[in-house]
């Protein structure tokens, strides 16, 4: 849990005697205090002196301050400063908008913009189904947050949401060509973040609303689907639930066991918790527990929201009362999606044999997974440190890509289960193992397959998507009017 | 008014005998026609026929048909596809967003996104002004329409508004490095606007406001004003304003007369009128009568809402009654934002000596400027294909630029009066003449004169800005940690 990350890459530009001896000393003390040590540029010397740029991963704050600390104590060497590489990184924001056509000359401007432009507004007056054709709307996403559930820093309101979003805009092109825009609404009222994101939406083709906390998430996106002609999906909840599904498709196969034979407690009854039994349900799943922070779901306990009652009356089906502890003897998988460290390996010895752990609480996961790793057969976790990620990365770029191709209005559960078999499928039979379960976020077939497997399944639904074809026809006839389809012509 | 334009450019796909006097001839025809021919391709090639992509501006959809008849009408000569340039351009949308930092690796994900950009987040949790330097507030406008009032079209709805919301985007980032976002709202409702755009106002550093209809979007832009604390700027008003009043301090000085003595009629008490007054009045203008569509406004015509009360108030001092062609006798200079074709000729010849004309209206002007500049010294209207075109593109990129650089929170009238004068500077008084009063769209000089303008405008209002003092100091001491500001530091 302390080992030198990325995250905390800190450049310090030390001051030294001229010497080779000096240059290793500095690189010695560094690795002596616990850094990894990236690389070392002189960035000036002089006859009796060198200043040197040392860069090397560190734990975090403190860690770096122990390093000066441990520098300036050497004989002739002083700190000059320390910078820090992620806030450089983030200097003016992470994405940018650019023109997709020229504006040098006053041909291209008479095109792109007045006067030319009024004949394609009139074309989309006229015919409001083009708008997916001529303008950004087929290919953007609003990425949509009022900053009160960020990562787990809870609620920091949307100014300090935005580097989220930001990194979340920048993945959706990165890894599915989908251009994405942040937008951090100065509301947390359902009612008001309903009206705001509706009255966006005509030149987005999709939502994905992002950290907003339950249970107002359940709402706002029930509502926004229903009241939306384009599709709707909040990644903490649905995200989530895509990955765990995939990496449990995966696990059951490394344990042998079959996901209508096995029992699942999940911990956390949130919009992760909730979302998660969801899909487990569709995809076959007859014997889950889910438990609260204090136990698994009673009649009392579920009576406080709908999302719970909704919970209650679809998992348990053999009524077990108890803590979550308790829940778990005997259990198969334990999917965790509640708070750091309320599990040990002992719990997770009490589990039924060549179990599987998720412990997906960020940044500290319900139990250590080298504890859990000693007694479970398959242990997953968000971290990036450990085997077997669960990490959206994985879903959102290529379910979106998806969506938008396919001309999706809607998301439907199916949808969702066949982004998890399609993630899954990635990794092949003959790859898989208890530290393999899910591929890699780097892995580029993961969002063709995914984009290809939404878009599948929404055509399955919508055989014949007659609105669609007439407006390709449309189209067609405008931008390109073929007057007589001549027998030499292409 | 019947010139081929770049924005009806047509490609004609045509088959004909392989021989160099039918393509001659093909060539031939279309200029015949009155298309001005921008190239001739062979697509395909065989011993008796060839099939040649012919490429020619033309003056409207009607012309293209004609086109094509004449070309069939051709011995051997068939039409095979028309295909309309200004379409295809916008097909899949004008502009996308472009990460700005690598994401090919685990190192730059875990800065760029989890984990390393929590402690970005709780940053600015912790100091809410780092916004605008750790995300991407500081250099990105909003630009909000609600589709009511597009270009010349009027109230075309927003998805239809947002090929004009695409191309502004795509100007700001050409002319000024500034990052804009479209939206397009589905709401015409004051109030519902105003709540949109204050919950949307977090992520951005500015909003442009865009083809809203008046008179709500006086009342729109005042109370976004005076509700954020960010900059506010409603493009068809004070946009407008900026570069009439640009146009009409050089054109002065063509004409040798000074702003307090002469005489200006302006014509249209919408938007763009009111803005234009307000600003005249702001550079030392005394006598302006304002017409609307009857004549110079009363107090009876007046009362019909507080801005046409306001232009009452602050014109006409001399009391004048009558209608427009009656108030232009003896008037130096005709400013019209309000409909096509309601002069004549004669109307301008009974201006006074040295008469300046800016007819404004779009797509066709108040009085036609080959007719205008018969009589009149200067003339200027909102057409590329005339002489001195009257067009915001010259305002808004730089506009914001210095705006976002100076990081101002709000827009004064001073800051409008220096955009204009900065724009009529960069025309120098050796360049100066009656058909060259305002600079070209593609003069890079432009926007950053603007921007300096308006920026030092802000600091001199802002001498010294003690909150963005604070906030530089105090990024500058995270980002990069001045441990012992060393003498061979650098």
């Amino acid at each position: 849990m302390t080992m030198p990350s990325p995250s905390y890459t800190i450049t310090l530009r030390v001051e030294a005697p001229a010497s080779q001896r000096a240059t290793s000393e500095i690189v010695h003390e560094v690795v002596a205090a616990g850094a990894a040590v990236m690389g070392v540029d002189v960035v000036d010397s002089h006859p009796a002196t060198i200043v040197v740029d040392v860069t090397c991963d560190t734990v975090d704050s403190e860690h770096g301050e122990r390093i000066v600390a441990a520098l300036d104590a050497l004989d002739g060497v002083r700190v000059l400063k320390m910078s820090d590489s992620t806030f450089l990184m983030h200097l003016g924001g992470k994405i940018e908008v650019t023109p997709k056509v020229p504006l040098k000359t006053r041909r291209d401007l008479s095109r792109a913009y007045t006067p030319g432009v009024a004949r394609v507004c009139l074309a989309i007056a006229d015919h409001p189904e083009d708008a997916r054709r001529l303008t950004i709307k087929r290919n953007t996403v609003a990425v949509v947050t009022d900053g009160t559930a960020v990562l787990g820093l809870g609620d920091i309101g949307p100014q300090a949401a935005m580097p989220v979003m930001e990194g979340k805009a920048a993945l959706f092109k990165q890894f599915a060509g989908v251009d994405a825009w942040p937008l951090a609404l100065d509301t947390t009222d359902t009612e008001e973040i309903i009206r705001t994101v509706k009255a966006i939406a005509p030149g987005f083709g999709g939502v994905n609303l992002e950290d907003i906390s339950a249970p107002r998430c359940f709402e706002i996106e029930r509502r926004l689907r229903a009241e939306l002609d384009i599709p709707v999906f909040h990644d903490d909840q649905h995200g989530t639930a895509i990955v765990v599904l995939a990496a449990l498709i995966n696990a059951l196969k490394v344990v042998d066991k079959a996901i209508g034979d096995v029992r699942i407690a999940v911990s956390g009854v949130g919009a992760a918790g909730s979302a998660i039994v969801r899909l487990l349900l569709a995809q076959g799943a007859t014997d889950i527990i889910a438990f609260d922070r204090h136990a698994a779901l009673t009649a009392e306990s579920a009576a406080r929201d709908e999302n719970r009652q909704w919970l209650f009356a679809h998992t348990n089906p053999t009524g077990f009362r108890g803590t979550l502890r308790q829940g778990l003897i005997g259990a198969d998988v334990f999917i965790g999606v509640s708070a750091a460290n309320i599990l040990d390996g002992a719990d997770i010895a009490r589990m039924n044999d060549r179990a599987i752990v998720f412990a997906l609480a960020n940044p500290t996961p319900e139990v250590d997974p080298i504890a859990a790793g000693e007694v479970a057969t398959v242990v997953a976790s968000g971290r990036s440190d450990y085997p077997n990620q669960i990490n959206n990365v994985l879903v959102f770029p290529g379910l979106f890509r998806g969506l938008l191709d396919s001309g999706a209005r809607h998301i439907d559960d199916e949808m969702l289960r066949v982004a998890a078999v399609a993630i899954a499928g990635v990794v092949g039979d003959d790859e898989l193992n208890s530290a393999y379960i899910i591929p890699s976020v780097f892995d580029t077939r993961v969002a063709e397959a995914v984009a290809e497997a939404v878009s599948a399944a929404h055509l399955r639904t919508h055989p014949v998507d007659e609105r669609r074809a007439h407006d390709a026809e449309h189209l067609a006839h405008q931008v390109d009017r073929a007057l007589r389809p001549g027998a030499l012509g292409r």
